[in-house]
């Protein structure tokens, strides 16, 4: 909770965290805990809870809750970003209450379906930083793919202008690469603020958007290790050497982002890796069968070999 | 509470109740006590709460726990039917459970958007039915213009047949009318049960679904007594009778059947007619400008000229 | 072909013209023949030909030009509005001339689906009335729930500001009738040309939209002498004796407005009105069923008393 | 056109053709032959035209008889696969004939937009295979992405084996291993017939797909020496050598299948590589920028760098 509030400066690698739950579907606090701790040991500069990749919908609010709190708990001085979207703006001020009570450093929302054009999405944004205020940051979550609602760059930049308390775009529209750039370019205006842009998509375009301007990456991958060395490599204007790291783990990072089956993947992963002890995803979802089991053996053992063949280390499991 | 479970058996009005605000946005008790008995002074034979025109996803759980409490508490020997759709099955079954606890005769259930082809639809009820078990009566809510979900006659009749739970079809698919007959033709089977089938729609069909065999109409119209009389003049087969009457009011059916924009017609209406002390909707929802009111002022107007012309009196309020 | 370009100055009721097909789904020129001359004998005051309920997909390319030149030749001193709207702009730009050649006083465009924001919709606009030249009236088809595609009143007026070529806006946004009231509103700003504005949504709206503004109607409703009716009554300012009228076929116009199903009851009307040969729908498309008849039945029953009743005489077929 | 018509045992690639226009938009007959000839020389197994990647929906019916006419005609003893999907359904029985006439040794049909439910599929491809009668192969295209319209195992495996025309599966469904999967499975009941299994999404799972029994990819990565070369290795038990092949193209695969944006990136670099003269995309499509250009450069010398420190040589251009 020294983390401090969410802020332009944010960067690096803001993990969007797996929910751990046991064989029987029960939230695992324990496994909770073993994660965080991997995150951390990976070297992740903050955290996104409740997002969809987190199974946010699928816990009761009062799980929901418990995994903020837990979290918080025990990222050190590691910020936590609480995803707070709701159809209703009534519930949306509530759960980001909630939120920055449990120690969060700020919320991330997305545009409910159904805003209607460019005046549809600036009102709502609007009236939603109206109600919440100027001190709770938040984080525009961009992802049309998943809402039907479309983010022009001018609509952004006109929130930028009008709400301080608006601090990062969680940039995962898709094909975005154009978006980012205009974004960037748009920030050269004299008097505009320059934002956090954290990418997401699982992580599929990094390379290209860090090169474009990105600050980071907001994603899952299970091998969260690779994400901090890129966005590090990147800072350090090592491009070059990014993009060969990057491309190792591409085979597997490209088999995770598979929309809806990625999740169950995902967490088989951590499981494997002796992270968290089942990969239970509650219903409705996809459910592994041995042909993905084995193919995912066969993609890890091929990263494996990869790696050791560079003298690459994956992240230990403490 | 003595209303018992609800059953195949159900026919006439579910009216699917508003929810009341004050003018300031806060769940308005008295109002929704005056609502109820408004509605029972219509002689509506079930209510449906916490369907998407009762603002459900606007609420925060507890304030829905309070709107069926509420509701249950004054509804005399009427069945309340809640609304438990969410997009994770766990909640699902948990929202039932408390609905159960607090009243409620049975509950509704629309799919998740996402559910692929016959066999995701089937599979997902299923899985549904077994975590409900069969003490929880159930209405699957066919509504496929919002949920992106196409439910097939087959389906459904496998669905009757192996669950003893799924005791009505809440119809709104549309165009419907044919699936609605080929329901009620399916039922001739030796053998299957005939489930109760209540349409929606804004009763848009209602006269037409009567004469395919509903059993009556599960909609929030602002004049619940014509849908009372309606039907109670099918049952008395007196069909010509019914469209008569239904033709007085279509005008303003069809005016608060618009997508969206309709609740905040319907909610004003009542208002007017001094049931609720105000019209407020909660965020994002639409908002009603001086020439949708003087519309509402002109359209409200013909409807009682027209019906005092045929000696037909509107429902008193107490 | 003396019926001049289609201007801002265009009321009144452009029909939607049904395309009519033998009993073995090939072209029925003589019915069209028929229909055209019935369309005339009701009063329109011009026709829409190839929009979505003209079944313009399913006609072969040389099919929809034959419509055309058919339709123009009969259609005597009335402006014929062919649709073009196409996935790519060449080709809108090819069937655009075409249609012109062929006699048409405009073309209707509809944005493909996939544009993004606000500036997606002006930019194909904009590059459009570039491609076609200040030559050839365009009206704009504001459909979104076919498209996809929402446009905003501010768009829609940068387009009238810029582009003298568009003349009309064909309403069937829904919910709509603020937008059509804002843009009535907006062009009272000096300097901005008033468009023409025709409703669609098969008329269910007809009244309330007159009344907010409205020209007249584009639709292809089976008793267009009630719609021609309707308008003329309106610009007489009797808009309460145009409400009683429209009342009395409000039960058939909403039966048919119902999406997909309607085509084949508007053409199984027209068929029993002895105005088409065949109501033949081509495939994919609905079939009406022996219910579906004995409703259309009732229902045709029901209309024709009371318009005997209040001494309305329907169009006579020549 | 001695290539004979497309059976279940087709295999390879069978390449998605781009269609080139000159800088000024038209179609550039020229860059067609030099596409074809590089083709050929990747060793492509057939070729696929119209589909949604060749713009198909850009040309006008002159033009696409043309660009299957010029193709067939120099595609040496190479089948052809025209893409003929339509709205209608008598177009789509009249495109699968010109396309026959043509040359074409199949013809491939997505579903319209709009099929309900496992029935409204099987109904459509039965009144479709009834038109087009025996003689003229179909593949079945789907890509529920686009079309909206999910095909069950259970209805494809009926079409199976109900009509013989159906002779191949092109599999872009995503995520869609899973089915891929469960299709060969059921091809091992007794009496069903093995079809081809080509697989589309940019090929971004192609080792995968091969290993889990496709046939090879329909596809139009701009490498398609690599495609080829993959799939041959498959074909001789090489999967560990097919994957390490595959890997090193797998950013620019990636960064190609991007949505929209990719078909601009597939032009340029077959430009670059003097195959096609110009990398003009038809509107409304989107336009490559100068980050764009430089971050193509960027990949592109990436994969040089890579395929020249293994020692692989990119196909040459004639």
């Amino acid at each position: 909770m020294s983390a401090g509030k969410l802020s332009e400066q944010a960067r690096g690698v803001y993990i969007i965290a797996a929910t751990p739950f046991t064989d029987e579907g029960a939230l695992d606090l324990s496994s909770i805990d073993t994660l965080t701790d991997f995150y951390l040991g990976c070297g992740v500069h903050g955290f996104t809870l409740l997002g969809m990749m987190g199974e946010a919908h699928k816990l009761t609010p009062e799980e929901s809750l418990t995994v903020v709190q837990r979290v918080v708990a025990r990222a050190q001085d590691r910020q936590v970003i609480v995803g707070v979207s709701h159809a209703g703006l009534e519930n949306v001020r509530r759960l980001a209450h909630e939120a920055m009570i449990a120690g969060a450093a700020g919320v991330m929302v997305a545009p409910p379906p159904g805003l209607k054009g460019d005046e549809g999405v600036y009102n709502y944004y609007a009236q939603l930083f109206k109600e919440l205020g100027p001190d709770i940051p938040v984080v525009y979550q961009d992802y049309p793919q998943n809402t039907g609602v479309y983010l022009a760059p001018s609509v952004f930049e006109r929130l930028v202008d009008d709400f301080r308390q608006l601090v990062m775009l969680k940039h995962e529209d898709c094909p975005g690469l154009a978006k980012l750039t205009r974004i960037r370019e748009g920030e050269k205006k004299p008097g505009r603020r320059r934002v956090s842009i954290l990418v997401g998509n699982g992580g599929l375009y990094l390379p290209q958007e860090m090169r474009r301007g990105a600050d980071g990456a907001m994603t899952g991958f299970a091998w969260p290790e690779m994400l901090v060395q890129v966005c590090a490599l990147f800072a350090d204007g090592k491009a070059e050497d990014a993009e060969d790291l990057f491309d190792l783990y591409l085979p597997l990072l490209r088999h995770e982002a598979q929309p809806g089956f990625g999740l169950a993947l995902r967490k088989d992963i951590l499981r494997r890796r002796g992270i968290i002890a089942s990969s239970f995803v509650r219903a409705p979802g996809p459910k592994l069968t041995r042909d993905d089991y084995n193919e995912l053996d066969w993609l890890i053992a091929r990263l494996e070999r990869k790696l050791k063949d560079r003298g690459v280390m994956p992240a230990k499991v403490a």
